[in-house]
């Protein structure tokens, strides 16, 4: 049995529903693949009273319960006055916080304000966190059943905190039995497309398998437990790869760190010292914004499809004259921006199929290189972003085909 | 004192992290806004015991709860038989639900299979909630002090059940005092900078003012209480206008329905029969990106910084020459595009200081008209991604007060 983990939540911002809570949806990520079973979320506002009883509870039935919120310097701030009460532990001044949090504003040239010394107030026997990414210090603590830990509700302060704070602690306070989670990336199919590929592989009852359709990219994540043998996992991994063939651009979890499509073509460019210009009309400059930062990525051009030449493409469109027109702006391109691959996307359908979420479009890549021009067409369906989303991935999917030297690749 | 209101969320996914529990969030504004107070979110996962106990709990404490999830046809979906345990209720078979989920799968051509006749199984008492957007039907009911609701966890079928069929119930069961929100969003400048402005205004202490700092705008938020009078709320609202002048780009919640900088633009471009071509460097196709849609985006360019113009410009950047260069290209572009206005974009800064998040960049746009040439200049920090977000919601904020007629523009 993996220990239990809950999260607990403060801030009226969440109850009011101005944010999402993806402070517990991340800590619940870090906690289950460290290996604890989350068990409950609660989000509370700034009730004294809720907040005591609520701590009361967890210490009876949770092993392990991270905080979040409540520790600024204001008076809706109530976290160590609700441990205070809850387990009747007074709060106790910590001189080394109140130096840290002087020392924050000093080094801001500010003067800290008066209010901020509630937050070097620690209940007593609690060991605090030092944090340097805020002024406010968190604080752990053993109450009944359970390891208490308190962070501040900023994500980025929260998030270096555990990771380089808390984990460490709870890794050698508890007998933990992480399971490893491979994750397989693919674009251009869709989940019940997938489930039909993978569905010859016998699966062990112990792998757990799941989906998590991104707008970017579809992973299909094998959640192996403790101490599963490491070729049997490369195996099974191994059978998935062969099913989703040239579907995946990356796989997590095994050797070494992957990324998302864009971070995948960035690597192989710059490995191979090349330069591209890129075409867009459907995905309208959306594909060049996912680029940013890359130094490969020389021009792109995006036309309005009625007043530049797909207008008449539209009217006579079928893939071969598409393809060829597509070819005769790549080879102007390549001259005029210098750049060694030239990406050029069309696509065939009117404003109307464009616009409407029951419609799609037919999109036409082409990929030239020094010597050679490759093709791909998908059908895009979806709301008028969505198509744009997925026009600049499977657009910027035929040079990671090519970068990658998938033998499908249609010329 | 409001009715009090929880969000239970039933889910595995919500536990290990795969998604945040967004349905809280959307369910608990749609709560505030009506006249509730919402006092707790709760998640948890397919355990029966957990679930009965929470809801028993809720039952006690709250005066309405929303759950969601936990509805399916599968043997981990347990939310009716937790209520049927905790509140002693029977399940019972609906013969409207039963032909309401067969006649879903007949319209599909496909075959219901056995396990979607638990969907059909409802705590004694409880009315069924149809639900023509999916499988399952929702339902409500009363136990103890509390108003429970139940609804399938998918959120495009939660969204439509609650604003169509549970809004409806809950204003006629409760005695409701909606508060009134009125958001004021603009664009260029900071939290503190908007506190800076507003603070010669006199806010009543009836009215609650909060700051929202997204991506694409930083909204102020007034929220009045119920019975605040018409033309007060209108005073105070031309008073926070007035501070924060020509950076107001719209407002929400007074007479005409806003939404984000490219909804106003669009709505101008398309009034005036406006037609536009842009230039982009720091924001390298997001601009047009954000324009998806719009169809008096004629064309749109990026050139790479150092293959381009920009080159010899960097090295020798000052305001003027610079904002003479981007004169220079939209000239030509307005030429060769034809677009009646031409928006260009260029930067002072170097690789560095654009992928810096420590260093900033200084962005300069000119928007050439038919007969003048308006130019803005902003300081741009962060990481490179929001470098890029801002340059291009900058150079279109350019476009929009010139759309507004906004008397700040300097030609």
């Amino acid at each position: 049995m993996n220990p239990t983990f809950e999260i607990l939540s403060q801030g009226e911002e969440i109850l009011t529903g101005q944010i999402a809570d993806t402070n517990a949806a991340w800590l619940s990520q870090k906690a289950v693949a460290c290996g604890f079973t989350v068990t409950r979320h609660t989000s509370v506002g700034d009730k004294l009273d809720d907040l005591v009883i609520l701590l009361q509870e967890i210490s009876q039935r949770a092993d392990c319960c991270i905080c979040t919120g409540g520790l600024g310097p204001t008076s809706d701030d109530l976290t160590a006055e609700a441990v205070a009460c809850a387990f009747n532990l007074p709060l106790e001044f910590d001189g080394i916080a109140f130096a840290q949090i002087s020392h924050y504003f000093a080094r801001r040239n500010r003067t800290m304000p008066e209010s901020n010394r509630k937050q070097a107030m620690l209940p007593q026997g609690s060991e605090r966190i030092d944090n340097e990414w805020g002024t406010a210090p968190g604080f752990t603590m053993q109450a009944g059943r359970c390891r208490f830990v308190f962070l501040p509700g900023v994500p980025l302060e929260m998030k270096h905190l555990f990771q380089e704070r808390i984990l460490p602690q709870l890794s050698a306070r508890f007998l933990l039995h992480p399971s490893h989670l491979i994750t397989i990336k693919t674009i251009g199919l869709g989940e019940s497309a997938i489930q039909e590929l993978i569905n010859p592989i016998a699966i062990p009852a112990q792998v757990q398998l799941g989906f998590r359709a991104g707008a970017d990219e579809v992973q299909t994540k094998l959640l192996f437990p403790f101490g599963y043998p490491d070729t049997a996992m490369a195996n099974l991994v191994a059978r998935f790869s062969e099913q989703l063939g040239e579907y995946v651009f990356a796989i997590d979890g095994l050797n070494e760190t992957s990324g998302d499509l864009v971070f995948e073509v960035d690597k192989r460019m710059k490995q191979r010292k090349l330069t591209l210009a890129v075409v867009e009309t459907a995905s309208q400059g959306l594909l060049a914004a996912k680029c940013i930062g890359c130094k490969w990525l020389l021009k792109a051009v995006y036309e309005q499809p009625e007043t530049g030449l797909e207008q008449k493409l539209i009217a006579e469109a079928n893939t071969e004259n598409l393809m060829s027109t597509a070819q005769a702006i790549a080879v102007d391109m390549q001259k005029s921006s210098g750049a060694a691959l030239v990406l050029v996307q069309l696509y065939a359908g009117d404003d109307r199929q464009f616009h409407d979420k029951n419609e799609s479009i037919v999109l036409y890549n082409v990929l030239l290189t020094e010597n050679v021009c490759y093709k791909s067409h998908h059908s895009v369906a979806g709301p008028i972003k969505r198509k744009q989303n997925q026009a600049a991935l499977l657009s910027l999917d035929l040079l990671r085909r090519y970068l990658q030297n998938k033998s499908s690749l249609e010329s």
